[in-house]
């Protein structure tokens, strides 16, 4: 099975491009030929009207309950940087930020800061807080990640970073379940900035003229919940090609391998070559294969209808080389994370086109792949956890329920 | 965003039409420009094979599970009455009816009474039976409503009302939480008889050969449980329009502001134009303005095709005076509660036709609105609780889930 994923590909109709979407204006003779030998339908991956979250889209797509499986940001982020969680272990993602000495923040990004966080964090990983272990890791810049292990935590705190510069907030537990965590939490920032403003490479910094890193400021608690890993759940080998973290953090938290692909930035340059080379080659070892293209929801966000279309048609060359390869029992999915109109400049509610193919798809009317085309399919209207069962069925690798 | 529900509107095929439906023998060129410039598709409201009444299907189309936020037609019928309610009490809808001396019911509607019971329910209102406080307010004719206020209420007991001539039933509770509300009923029931036979208002009744509204009879328990009004879910004003006094107490129960607007009878005789105009200046105040035109449903019941294609030529011109002033930013939806077949002659669960236009909505290929063309429609099979979500993501009024 391959699952494609155009992140934020679908859209509306637009005015001055003669009511089309940019799918619509695009040269797309892969996708269409896909369409034309399986089965298209409309998708709403959360539910109809609820715009998805790019995180709370893909557990959707991977056939998860978003509303059980996701908690907040911190887990996905703490598997993007490669951090093991456990069940009962919460997570944070975090900002290296600049406080002054009454812990006002002047800078959340403590200056962008660009080398030297990996010092900090050996500073603080492997500290103990009552029975609470402390494991931390820097990300990129000035990002980095939290997570608590030990009895009796709960995820549900409010945050302490403030968001703008201001006072450090004072973490406060949601529910009385998790007024531990709150207080292991306010006395690991305290020490976060006890540590951290002595450190070295802060003295230097100062010399420098520039804003130290001398606080850690924690936000997006999450817990791993009942999330049973995508091997567990459907007993498959899966593997996922992706280039921005947040997606690649997903991937690893449902267990799939995520190998690190040349080229695959999640950016406008992405190798689209490259990541549909990658996807054919995991094909050989893996039962399942994901793929994630980024790069139309940033166009989508810039409001770029052109830069759009353009992309789309990149897509397009990247199907056609893996068609040319794939075999004509492999499961192949088409479709978006969600919609990133170029007049909303945001994620939007409208449901995605999606198209499945080969294995033992039957095949509908459909010749195009688009918003309008798709809607009149013979898969219908449904929802994105439901994505990957019938992938699975039409893979001859559902389970009987019943006799 | 504007919703237009032509209570009753969808039907079946009827043979000596040609297989025609009424709405397919109308008129209904407003109608087939709106489903032109949107999207169709087909609704069940409450769930395929469900057959709403039109409070479950008005609670299902305000986005409510109408499973858990429909427990009775007492709160509703309290709310139209204006009577507020609070969590925790318990409403009853109730008919003013007539028994003789060993409390068998003669007339369970007291010779439809039309006059003075404003001053029976004054005899009433303001009781108190052990710690519970008595609400009590008259309808038109022999209708009135009666609240339960005070600690320990459960709205699970059995009805009073024998729903024919006989003898007053004693309530009895379905479970044991509710003891305490069966045995406050049956004594209210019991005062109710002790006040009003001696009303000299049913004196004169006698006098006059008329039977006495001696006694209450409560039907149809229900509590609010955990409704949140629409302002408070959605961060909406809301209005709504309507002449039939169930729907207003909906819309009131739901937090909507209800004007009152000349002509709008519920009958047959419902000013169109006059509704029209109103939602129209109501959308100048309001984030969402919903309409009920009601006379379909009353033709279908009567099970005349000819009247109900001449109604829905009506609400068609209805349509065309709001068209004609409409901003294209406006999401529209039009679509029925329920069907009401002129060969059934009462509410049945075929599922509805449902069109959206204006705002972010995308287009299809359908030109025309009835049961058969919008069934072919790019808003798929939907029911009737994700139209207004599905209204807020093409307003960009919905709320992303995740990052």
């Amino acid at each position: 099975m391959l699952m494609i994923i155009c992140d934020g590909l679908s859209d509306r109709p637009v005015k001055l491009f003669d009511h089309k979407t940019p799918l619509q204006a695009a040269k797309r003779p892969a996708m269409n030929s896909i369409a034309k030998r399986g089965m298209s339908g409309m998708m709403d991956v959360i539910a109809p009207g609820v715009v998805p979250g790019s995180d709370t889209a893909h557990l959707a797509l991977f056939g998860y309950d978003p509303y059980t499986a996701y908690t907040g940001r911190g887990p996905i982020e703490a598997a993007g940087a490669g951090l093991k969680m456990s069940k009962g272990d919460v997570a944070f993602r975090c900002n290296f930020a600049t406080v002054d000495p009454s812990m006002n923040v002047t800078d959340r990004r403590a200056g962008r800061i660009k080398s030297g966080t990996d010092e900090l964090s050996k500073l603080l990983s492997g500290l103990k807080i009552e029975d609470v272990e402390v494991a931390f890791k820097e990300g990129s810049e000035h990002r980095c990640v939290l997570v608590f292990k030990g009895p009796g935590l709960d995820h549900r705190v409010s945050e302490v970073d403030p968001h703008t510069e201001g006072e450090v907030l004072v973490s406060k537990p949601l529910v009385p379940e998790a007024t531990k965590t709150a207080r292991i939490l306010n006395e690991f920032v305290s020490e976060s900035y006890r540590r951290l403003d002595a450190a070295s490479i802060n003295t230097k910094r100062r010399k420098d003229g520039l804003p130290p890193a001398n606080i850690v400021l924690p936000r997006g608690a999450g817990s791993l919940g009942n999330l049973d890993s995508m091997p567990e759940r459907y007993g498959l080998k899966c593997a996922g090609v992706a280039g921005v973290t947040l997606v690649k953090g997903i991937c690893r938290m449902v267990g799939m391998d995520v190998p690190d692909v040349p080229g695959a930035t999640g950016g406008l340059d992405t190798d689209y070559l490259s990541k549909g080379g990658s996807a054919l080659k995991l094909l050989d070892s893996h039962d399942f294969v994901f793929v994630n293209v980024k790069a139309g929801d940033v166009a989508g966000h810039d409001g770029d209808f052109m830069k759009k279309v353009e992309i789309i048609e990149s897509i397009d060359s990247m199907l056609e080389l893996i068609l040319r390869e794939l075999h004509e029992d492999v499961v192949i999915a088409v479709t978006a994370d969600h919609s990133t109109p170029v007049d909303v400049r945001d994620h939007s509610a409208d449901p995605v086109p999606v198209m499945i193919a080969g294995g033992g798809s039957r095949m509908d009317s459909v010749k195009e792949f688009d918003e309008v085309s798709a809607a009149s399919g013979g898969l219908g209207r449904i929802r994105g956890r439901d994505l990957l069962p019938i992938m699975l069925g039409m893979a001859d690798r559902a389970k009987k329920f019943g006799a």
